[in-house]
């Protein structure tokens, strides 16, 4: 059952002396601070600007934020994710991402930039790969969609589609209509072992065969961290590009996987994007707690997490292109921070990530704003836009524009019983109905939102927003005192998904005891939907 | 901020005598209720089956619900619901969308049946307009890129392109490399006054008279409740079709909206959707509640919501055909149900809607299911999946089901710690480390799911899984005592976006003074953004 939030007592003990105090001052001091600042309180890291002025972030909240991130040892930490240390301890390895957007890179880093750009050189001048099927999934899909379509919205010379799903309808629609003959199949799975994406590997070198090419796989790229595995699959040595065992999946739109974005919008886009998220690296890195935006950024969201109890968090672009920033976020937050176990082992006190979900405006608008402004809970909204638009109709901005502002506006102001009431009777509305239907249209306000305007859409501003949420994670994962990098909850549905496979296929007593003894006894729903599934399987495909 | 479960003791007061004893024996008797029945429970209403054994429905519970409906006067309400009785009380109209899926409807919906399928079958038989550009917001836009990415996944003759958004990348990207002649535009706006829709569709109709064609309405189809307004706008009358005031926006694709539908994947698809829609609302009006559907689907999500807290609904349709079923759900439920305030004005003690979000899975898996599994919250899951795949690749089909059977069973069953030791002894760690990180791999489990399989994505149960979750938001009302055929949460930021406009456009003086008189003054943030947005328009384009 869910956990909401902690009452001023509630400590998150990690064990260190002096935690408890520091927690609790910060709760207290948050919950006494106004929803809203009264002066616009702004930030303004490389590439965008932040306004918290929506969140509960007072002189002496951040005072006492700075006791509880030196309690945390924030400064450590940090060192320790932009330096290579052991930012994964369950893992025990890096978490350095960071490393992959340095404008000096170390050798082999440079190494495959300079394979990845070649590659795309000679496609380029060859016209050669009209048509790519980007092949992967979770972090080797959302980030590369996301670059995709925030700069090729308007459609690209290349042909792009993506397949992540293991549903067979996904692969059918992929390959759908293309010539085999001017396809480029780009498989991202860092372990190269994720099946989805083998699976579908598997069908499209089918495919390709199918369609006379003698040698499939010599329209097969793969980006893994385990490139002798792809090449046992079949891959040309020349067409595997690395990415490392210390990036995480999740992270890995700074790897080689970049290839399908360089492919589609230019190696420029990648590199726009390097640059913005690098320079906001150093941000975090150096700026003080006064102007840091991604420790501010966190704060705001334990606040309204932990402190005042939202359950969730509605990410808002209102910008059409970057409507793929929402699976993207998702991902980067709730598989980062969805745990409720601490470093240490501990079942923790508070809550931790929320659920993340949005959709751009004015869309969401139309379709759950309702909810975000009289529904019982609502969620705290982070709006982004940008100030400058990449089109010829300045009425259509400025209508995005002022429906962003005044959204905003009306979580945080709300709407009283006494003005719904004006309105009403303004309407012309007899006193009876008017007093009635006024409580209709009451919104209580209060609702906490972040604003994040970028000049303009461009890669380098991309990168930088990227880097910021990703950078908010990891400070979050800090003064909850859990890993942001580890992920041992996907593994579980796995193992459980093989037995049942097996047991689809009709070759349940083929299981290896191991699997056996991990496996639960179904429950009687599980039982069920095997066997009818099983006889379906069947009776159509022959298995 | 948020308002959690409720304790026993929690009443909804509906002002009517013996309600208060209802809830709270419904609530009691859900809470000692387990978390999965030790027996499959499935219902099989027309187009699906419904397994409810991951959630609290005891027969015990039902029996309370039994008496909380009586007492709420569900069978009355229903009764006005599907007789076109004022559903809609603070709108003071019905909400009558089952009357436009009826076999033998009345003779104003048979008409503009006829008309639409007319005008298909004359486009059909012409080869005429190789690319629809379908222009709508929120209702007149999810349930149609829904039944056309569900049917038309592998690509269409027709070339379907949909623009919502009044960002102006939208239409941009819309337009892109299309043919303005054999374009055909669909406008719909149930009140012709949607402001996206209208000025989308001026910029349609530019472009179309910018590459010389003579009369532009020519191309321009209109759907909306106002013909007379459309008409003025210029669409010419054999291009308007009718939807009426009884036919809430989000409830459209039941109307002549489905002409975009039909002209992308045939009549066909639209006429089996109203078939199974409309054997769903038999199902709903007829079965007992111990067979209802719709009925016990609304009680599993109250239990969720109101008696166990859940925040929010996540909807997992285990089909990549049906991406676009998580926003269509999400407007559905959270438009209907984002309220607090019930049909007597009382602010309601419990909370209702919860936050509604989604993905297919596999997708999923590789992007949230680690919070589902192990956060701090969880929230209810909505397995949907298809018994029989329409594609050649029975392996695929086979995992797919896999998957979604073990991601539902590990949420269900979880894993506690002495086999999360157990797996990892068997992998061969030394004891220390493997007892630190079992507590990484424990699954706290019993959280509820629900799992809805159809035998097949046809049009007839897509329609019936659509009504499905209506009646379902229907009845989450009568319980709630809230209206959910109402949004007037959405007009507060449309008046608010409007002042700003003015402020952006440079002409604030020129606002009416009732609408200065609404508005709040800004806050100090709102009030920097407005100056800094006007400028940097006006420096661009002159504004």
């Amino acid at each position: 059952m869910p956990k909401h939030s902690s009452d001023d007592t509630t400590t998150i003990d990690n064990g260190q002396p002096g935690c408890e105090i520091a927690w609790t001052d910060f709760a207290q001091k948050a919950r006494r601070t106004p929803t809203h600042s009264a002066q616009a309180a702004l930030l303004r890291p490389p590439g965008l600007t932040l306004d918290l002025s929506g969140q509960r972030l007072s002189p002496a909240v951040l005072d006492c934020a700075r006791r509880l991130l030196h309690e945390r040892d924030f400064d450590t930490q940090r060192e320790r994710l932009l330096h290579g240390g052991e930012a994964n301890p369950t893992e025990q390895r890096a978490a350095w991402h960071t490393a992959l957007r340095e404008p000096a890179p170390t050798a082999e880093v440079m190494l495959e930039r300079q394979r990845t750009n070649n590659f795309v050189r000679v496609a380029d001048s060859e016209r050669r790969w009209r048509n790519i099927v980007h092949i992967g999934i979770g972090g080797s899909d959302w980030g590369v969609r996301l670059a995709v379509s925030a700069f090729g919205y308007q459609g690209t010379w290349r042909n792009v589609r993506f397949v992540a799903n293991i549903d067979g309808h996904a692969m059918q629609g992929g390959l759908a209509g293309l010539d085999p003959h001017d396809t480029l199949i780009v498989l991202a799975s860092k372990s190269f072992t994720t099946s989805e994406t083998l699976q579908n590997g598997q069908r499209a070198v089918e495919w390709l065969r199918a369609a006379g090419i003698a040698d499939p796989y010599q329209h097969v790229v793969a980006i893994t961290a385990r490139p002798e595995v792809a090449q046992a699959w079949g891959v040309p040595p020349a067409h595997v590009f690395k990415l490392w065992d210390w990036v995480g999946g999740r992270f890995s739109i700074w790897s080689s996987v970049g290839l399908t974005v360089a492919l589609a919008v230019g190696t420029d886009v990648v590199a726009g994007m390097h640059a913005g998220a690098s320079a906001m690296d150093m941000h975090f890195a150096q700026a003080p707690l006064a102007e840091n935006a991604p420790v501010q950024m966190a704060l705001a969201g334990i606040i309204n997490r932990s402190v005042l109890g939202y359950g969730s968090l509605n990410i808002a672009p209102y910008d059409f292109r970057l409507a793929q920033l929402v699976p993207y976020i998702q991902q980067l937050e709730m598989e980062s921070l969805g745990k409720s176990v601490g470093n240490d082992g501990e079942t923790l006190a508070v809550a931790t990530g929320p659920a993340v979900w949005g959709m751009p405006g004015t869309d969401a608008q139309h379709t759950f704003f309702q909810w975000l402004h009289q529904g019982s809970d609502g969620a705290p909204v982070d709006f982004i836009v940008c100030q400058e638009a990449d089109h010829g109709w300045p009425e259509h901005h400025r209508s995005l524009l002022a429906n962003c502002l005044a959204q905003r506006e009306a979580l945080l102001q709300g709407k009283d019983y006494d003005t719904a009431l004006a309105e009403c009777l303004a309407e012309g509305m007899p006193p009876e109905q008017a007093s009635k239907l006024a409580r209709h249209r009451v919104h209580p306000g209060g609702r906490p939102s972040s604003l994040i305007v970028l000049p303009r859409l461009t890669p380098y501003s991309l990168g930088a927003l990227l880097a910021l949420y990703e950078h908010k994670v990891f400070v979050q994962g800090v003064v909850w005192g859990i890993n942001p990098f580890d992920q041992w909850g996907v593994e579980y549905g796995k193992v459980l998904a093989k037995g049942i496979l097996r047991e689809l296929a009709g070759d349940a007593a083929a299981s290896p005891a191991s699997a056996q003894a991990v496996a639960p006894k179904h429950d009687a729903s599980t039982a069920y939907w095997v066997q009818a599934f099983a006889k379906s399987l069947k009776g159509r495909n022959g298995g």
